[in-house]
């Protein structure tokens, strides 16, 4: 039996769920006026599943899902799907190797069983092991040339306990030694039914693509664990060397993680720090001081942990006061949120939710992610209706009984930076 | 009275239009399903019209535009906006500046007069004046750690004539000796009604936004040249130095304008090159010898000119035989394509206009962009019959009659690179 959703708010949305025999989830949120089909499947597998090894794995597996598949080598399977025209792409996260989908209503079903062979039946071979370890290592030297990517990737591994700090990218060495064996042993390990999510938003029929996915993956089996916290993180304050007259400075903090029932008051607090273009970050770092080009904060989580990262990226001559600036913002929103900022705060964030739930391919992914995080989804008047929840005396407490106590810092450029102790 | 667009091909969509008596042209789409409304107003006013000796006017105008507007400081107006949840920004292109905003509908009425303030009375102080020219000079400090991006920009200025490559960020010598009073002449040159093209889209009534943009915008009036043609373009092969390990390649080539009948014709035959995962240049540079991590090409047209741009970022190393290999690909599209892969990208264009035609924000750009292009908005179906109307034997016949007989070439990093002669 499926399970209904149906919103208290507004009664718009409608979200089916089936839960396979083999334990693949599948969710369907039917959408009025579009003619396309947003799809999401995450396999559960991620960085942090990586032997300590091989790091880039996943990162290699993704790109040798589009070198064959099932009755089709590389080229065939590729221009099968574009006749289709399906936009596709695939990508690792610290739990989940991701495929996603952009497809036409009427295409979907002819489009499945191309995306299904992807996730079930990859080639794997020898031959299209070369090019795409080939192209994992072009990522992590284009990131040289990347710094505002490579400070928070860089950042996000020394703030997080291993494994779940990880790089999508992989490490150089690790892949190096990588072989197309481990690739296929590592894909055998994760191509499992069981905590498998597979969501559909858009112009679809909850019982005909039920049914279908049925036939499709009702033989698929299998179970993978979880990973668990092996090291602590390292956290403190690193400089990364650069040659340049640009400083990208990046800062992290502890936050709740996203199924925390405080969460959403969490977000509201960062909202109010980098929500707009009258956020506090924006009009105190950017716009008053002109100290920085760009400047911003973001909530960061998961399931099971969450983090605050913020950057700016400014000159070698205006880093320290920019970090400055930007480290007294994060801390003196804790002393207290007025109740006009707090309002466009709540207005922000809603304006949003109904913004990104017009798109079928956001939609299919917010889905994929709340199954993950809160073993159910969630419809788009429920998140409205939590962040309505939140109030400005609630957030007020919760800033100022959760101030960030440590903050891991870490900066790109030709001068080490640190916060001022004061 | 209103001019009605209701196509041919399915009847959905159906755009409305009128030109008030000032010269502004007002377009509205309505779509189904939605409650958001996307809005893009175009000035007749780019970086082609700053005086050669103040480039990056208008970079500073659009940040400057932010900064307070009608009866509003810099910040009254910007949390008036977010009060609302207003989600908005400004650029400049070649030829207008452009303010885009998306809004929920039932706060569109509201949200109006704040975003036409910023068009028709912003501040343009002193006071913003200093930050805003901080800023724009620190954009352009900033390219040097975007080298992705710096080569397209790099390219454009060599490969158009003047005053139509410029870049929008501007020239660091003119934006040091800008002046604010230089800013408001500027604005006032270019805030002007006649040629001033406002479209929405979304759940968006025209009746009511006719009527109220009349009331709000009625009064607006003046009109403003059109830049021409100041100077032959540079072209060449050019080679900018970087300390990396990494070389950014682009190479460009003329192309149709795209109010030319056959420039369809010209976007599928780029799609056959770049146009899905199956697109030659992905399959013969990337996929087959994993020659470099992204590369591209793309159909870039304005109304009087176009161009196609490609690119490629690889390794010090495989940076002659990407270009090579490249180049190849660019000029064996003209002896010919075949069914299967004209099929591929005709299905490939369609979907994703159907899939653009989905978001409120991008349909809302496209209204306006066609308009200044072909003097009329294109309903999605219309587009989507263009491309139907295209034939393998008019591409191929096409591709055959307008091969690419110069490219210009510019390359960013550690050795030069050139076009080998055959």
């Amino acid at each position: 039996m499926p399970t209904r959703y149906t919103s208290d708010v507004s009664g718009m949305s409608t979200i089916q769920q089936h839960t396979y025999d083999n334990g693949l989830t599948l969710l369907v949120e039917p959408m009025p006026g579009v003619q396309s089909v947003g799809m999401a499947m995450l396999l559960p597998g991620g960085t942090a599943d990586e032997p300590a090894d091989q790091l880039g794995l996943y990162s290699v597996l993704c790109e040798m899902l589009h070198r064959g598949a099932g009755d089709r080598d590389a080229r065939a399977h590729s221009e099968a799907l574009d006749q289709l025209g399906v936009k596709r792409g695939t990508d690792v996260r610290t739990q989940h190797v991701r495929l996603d989908a952009s497809i036409l209503s009427e295409r979907l079903p002819t489009a499945l069983p191309l995306l299904f062979d992807m996730i079930r039946r990859p080639h794997l071979s020898d031959e299209g092991f070369g090019p795409a370890r080939e192209l994992a290592l072009q990522a992590i030297e284009a990131l040289e040339d990347e710094p505002q990517q490579k400070v928070m990737i860089e950042l996000k591994q020394r703030h997080l306990p291993e494994p779940f700090g990880r790089s999508s990218l992989g490490r150089r060495k690790d892949l190096q030694q990588l072989t197309a064996a481990q690739v296929r042993a590592g894909f055998a390990e994760r191509s499992v039914s069981q905590g498998a999510i597979l969501s559909l938003a858009g112009a679809v029929d909850f019982e005909t693509t039920r049914d279908q996915v049925g036939e499709l993956l009702g033989d698929w089996s299998g179970s993978a664990s979880e990973a668990v916290e092996s090291a602590s993180a390292e956290r403190g304050t690193h400089h990364v060397p650069a040659e340049s007259a640009q400083q990208h400075i990046g800062v992290a903090y502890d936050a709740l993680p996203e199924n925390d029932p405080m969460s959403m008051t969490q977000r509201v607090g960062i909202a109010v720090l980098s929500g707009g273009m009258s956020g506090r970050l924006f009009t105190e770092v950017r716009e008053k001081r002109g100290l920085c080009y760009a400047v911003a904060a973001q909530y960061a989580a998961t399931r099971d942990r969450g983090s605050v990262f913020g950057y700016a990226g400014t000159t070698t001559q205006r880093a320290a006061e920019t970090l400055e600036v930007m480290v007294a913002e994060l801390k003196r929103v804790c002393d207290g949120v007025d109740e006009d900022e707090f309002q466009r705060a709540i207005v922000g964030l809603k304006s949003r939710v109904v913004m990104q739930g017009e798109s079928t391919s956001a939609r299919a992914n917010a889905l994929a992610n709340d199954f993950y995080v809160f073993g159910r989804p969630r419809a788009l008047e429920e998140v409205a209706a939590e962040i309505d929840a939140v109030s400005l005396d609630g957030l007020n407490q919760f800033l100022d009984r959760n101030r960030p106590d440590s903050m891991t810092v870490l900066n790109i450029g030709s001068e080490p930076l640190s916060i001022p102790t004061t």
